[in-house]
């Protein structure tokens, strides 16, 4: 498969990465053409990983992640142009973490979410919001949290959603594991976990951990 | 112990009940003096169960649970009066809910929560934000759902956290499967993470779950 990775940040590289091993094809995309970090890791990682723009690393792809920081997320799509991401499946994995006075923010929060104004801003897209609710080692391996830990997917699509799933389970999540908690309006509810999470790092010291639905039936 | 339980919806009677059930002598507190409801569960629960006002419940109680639905913590307690609240300890198990043409929606929500403003409302209380995360089923028979899942608690009193502890050791909670977030600031994070219960309890068709939070260390 042709991956899109938009962002050279650390879940931009590491989602990256684990693709190429994988055997995918992969473009990091980022804002200029000849950021050097982008240029690092696609010489690293060889072979099968390129560096470009954002609207190279869409253009060549048939699925786009977007892992960019989410204050940014809007603009970095602008860039790529809807007609790179029509009908083309588009992994979110975006946060709305603004800082606020040293303190964590969402913007949108509640009443929208990101994975919402992406969609509507590129209707064409076939938004899956996934990932986003845990670190970036633990999105490409899950095992190094015991237990039977969980993620959530959501998103319009159902099609995308099982191409997501593929996807998924190639990085380590079973699908018993992946939770379909519905339409993209569900984003809301992702989104809104991060205050938690980000309290149980700070608890822990560290972001190594993941959460397991625990159901009575 | 002598607790006031405010709130005779579902959550209060169970959680009422339970506290009976355990040897502790417990008043329900309605917004009135002969509400039925708080009538016939003391009637039921019968010898250490009493029915009365939300400032008799308090009057009466070396321990005060806030059981009341989001929308009407604050009036609640106004009507409880901050002298019944002075030094006690005062668990906090509230969600903002609201719902907004069919929508749920939190107030407040992301730059405040109804646990600081309770806080902060009754500078003398000693609240403690705990068991808002799951149904009142499993608050009061975590077993019922399988694995070491958790709970979560928040205040700015550090012996206070420690009585409510023993409480939820009480109800079926190890001290190990409750963890502290700090301060009452965490509560945002507590409530935050209600559109994700919300969600989960509509994919499910049910509300017997809870998470366990897995760690990598």
């Amino acid at each position: 498969m042709r991956y899109g990775v938009l962002g050279t940040g650390e879940v931009g590289r590491t989602l990256g990465g684990r693709l190429v091993e994988l055997g995918h094809e992969v473009t990091l995309g980022s804002r200029t053409k000849d950021n050097p970090v982008g240029q690092e890791w696609a010489t690293a990682a060889a072979g099968r990983a390129h560096a470009g723009t954002f609207a190279d690393a869409a253009a060549a792809a048939e699925v786009v992640v977007n892992a960019v920081s989410g204050r940014v997320a809007l603009d970095a799509l602008q860039d790529v142009g809807a007609e790179h991401l029509h009908d083309k499946v588009l992994v979110d994995v975006t946060n709305p973490l603004a800082f606020e006075g040293g303190h964590p923010r969402l913007d949108p929060v509640d009443r929208d979410s990101l994975g919402e104004q992406i969609q509507r801003a590129f209707p064409h897209a076939r938004v899956v919001k996934t990932l986003n609710t845990v670190n970036c080692q633990v999105m490409v391996d899950p095992a190094r949290v015991p237990g039977d830990h969980n993620l959530f997917l959501c998103g319009d699509d159902p099609a995308a959603k099982e191409q997501v799933r593929t996807l998924l389970g190639e990085l380590g999540w079973p699908a018993g594991r992946v939770l379909d908690l519905g339409g993209i309006g569900a984003a809301r509810a992702l989104e809104m976990y991060l205050p938690l999470w980000l309290r149980l790092s700070r608890t822990f010291g560290h972001d190594d951990f993941n959460v397991e639905v625990r159901r009575a039936r």
